[in-house]
């Protein structure tokens, strides 16, 4: 009896207003940590829609050994509604999983203003537009806040939290405490920034990849692989900034005065100069030392090839049902 | 007897000027597909420690089940030369993997353009000089090209190719099937300029990563984070192309109407104007739609996020032998 109270205690009502491929995500973590969830879209298709597509993904998930409950169990979570205020009228954490369009955004978060519970977390998962263009007229408004997925949210376990000035301190606790329950490692965006810090980084792949194929240098397909079987693949282990650490004896420090010039003069071909002042490589270096003492780099280095090792025998590895390959 | 002759038949004779980490690996991956290695560094020491680094790697591969021979049969093929001349005399294939300094290269090429058999391909692993500015003024120029693995090699199994102008079309062709031939996917680089295309992918997120600590706007190990569970994961499995034509219904096309126009304004905050142009967008959808007619859209994005799982398994699977974690 305790335990089933306690528990109870711990649950979250979420309500998840979108049910696209974000929306069914998000409600699928909600639920797979436990929490009630109500899934709402305008679109009755979608609606209808929503629990065998999030059942499929549970299953897959379970075939690979990533769900320790029944997909079922996690399935009797999720309620489908057939209005916003049915949906949001309990939630302490609203998910806005929205199309990318301002108007449709600011349509929504103003129901949302007269709908929502008072104490409850608003969330919008907008990938690239700021709270503030959308949600600064609202009285909800210190409620408010992004907290942007990737794609998709129920695999890539990070989202990006982007706080407008107007939004009160509590509220981004909260939606951080709520986030990493479900699993999620929240990231604190520090300015409103058009892409966060996500689609800034996509971004510039992406722009030098057309550039790169604009200027007949490679392939579409050239450059994927050499990112997937290369650049992505240690991405996946260490990011960009320890990846650069672990590549250089000496550090990150002496890659970036090797290095630095060379990388300079690229960006100059695309019209970018942002230096590598003295100052922010100082900067960078104490992060990454105060992460990893230099005495502890080489052993770090294994570690990296062991990860790799394991991302690769992962990748060798069938699922235990056998799912037809399209590629 | 037949098969030990048709055996030794398929043997490239390899050698590798420079025992540093990409030495090593270009060494392990010819001695692990059956190919007799020398390896040259002018340093005793590290001639010395190669074979036990080596052998570390090799039992490394072996407990995580991607090792289909022993260690010692592959250690076996490996010999260390005191002399370039003795390294390289008798080599069909030689790679140097020495220091990334132009008068380093230069000199090593003008020693090999005096000591390399007549017929050898040779290779640099420069990653980020063209073979032109260091080796076009030698008889051998027409059998040089650039060879730029991925580090570490021996795990990232990707490798540019770029040809100078007195690159021989033969010398491509046989490099790229020697290469292809150790595991590496060969990617053909069709200009010579600077940092070939992993280097500009790598110096884009770089730079724009540098800009977003200098700017407040997120710390080094939020970066890394973000790209180590989001974006990399999902670039170890898709590329940024195919990233982003899975990510949008409607693909790649609808990707770049619809947020083209931003990419361009983070671009352009950063002086970079290199606009999608409608004929740019345009070759970008023909290649993706070749390769993935719009149809099988829906089975491939069900299929990426399997393989996406696949890594997530992979990652939580500890190798055979418990290795020390230093994280």
């Amino acid at each position: 009896m305790t335990e089933a109270r306690s528990e109870e205690a711990g649950r979250i009502r979420a309500a998840i207003v979108g049910a696209g491929t974000i929306g069914r995500s998000m409600a699928l973590l909600f639920a797979a940590a436990g929490h009630p969830v109500s899934l709402y879209d305008p679109d009755a298709t979608q609606r209808a829609n929503a629990p065998d597509l999030i059942g499929r993904s549970l299953t897959d998930l379970a075939s690979f050994g990533l769900l320790e409950q029944k997909a079922s169990e996690v399935l009797s979570r999720i309620r489908c509604s057939s209005s916003v205020e049915d949906a949001v009228s309990e939630a302490e954490f609203i998910h806005e999983c929205g199309p990318e369009k301002r108007e449709v955004k600011r349509a929504i978060f103003e129901q949302l203003d007269s709908c929502a519970s008072a104490e409850a977390i608003i969330a919008s998962a907008s990938s690239a537009m700021s709270i503030s263009s959308f949600a600064g007229h609202l009285s909800i408004s210190s409620r408010c806040l992004i907290a942007h997925p990737a794609n998709p949210p129920f695999l890539l376990r990070v989202i990006e939290l982007v706080p407008a000035p107007f939004t009160s301190d509590e509220t981004l606790q909260k939606a951080r405490l709520i986030l990493e329950g479900v699993g999620l490692r929240t990231i604190l965006v520090r300015k409103e920034i058009e892409g966060f810090v996500f689609n800034r980084l996509q971004g510039a792949v992406l722009r030098e990849a057309y550039c790169l194929v604009r200027d007949g240098v490679v392939s579409v397909e050239e450059i994927d692989q050499l990112v997937r079987d290369g650049l992505g693949l240690r991405w996946s282990v260490v990011g960009p900034f320890e990846t650069v650490d672990l590549n250089t004896v000496g550090g990150i420090e002496e890659h970036a005065r090797r290095l630095g010039p060379a990388y300079a003069r690229m960006g100059a071909e695309r019209g970018q100069n942002d230096p590598w002042t003295s100052d922010l490589v100082e900067e960078v270096v104490a992060q990454r030392r105060a992460a990893l003492p230099i005495v502890d780099w080489p052993a770090r280095v294994a570690w990296r090839d062991r990860q790799i090792m394991a991302a690769l025998a992962g990748r060798s590895r069938p699922s235990k049902t056998q799912v037809e390959d399209v590629s």
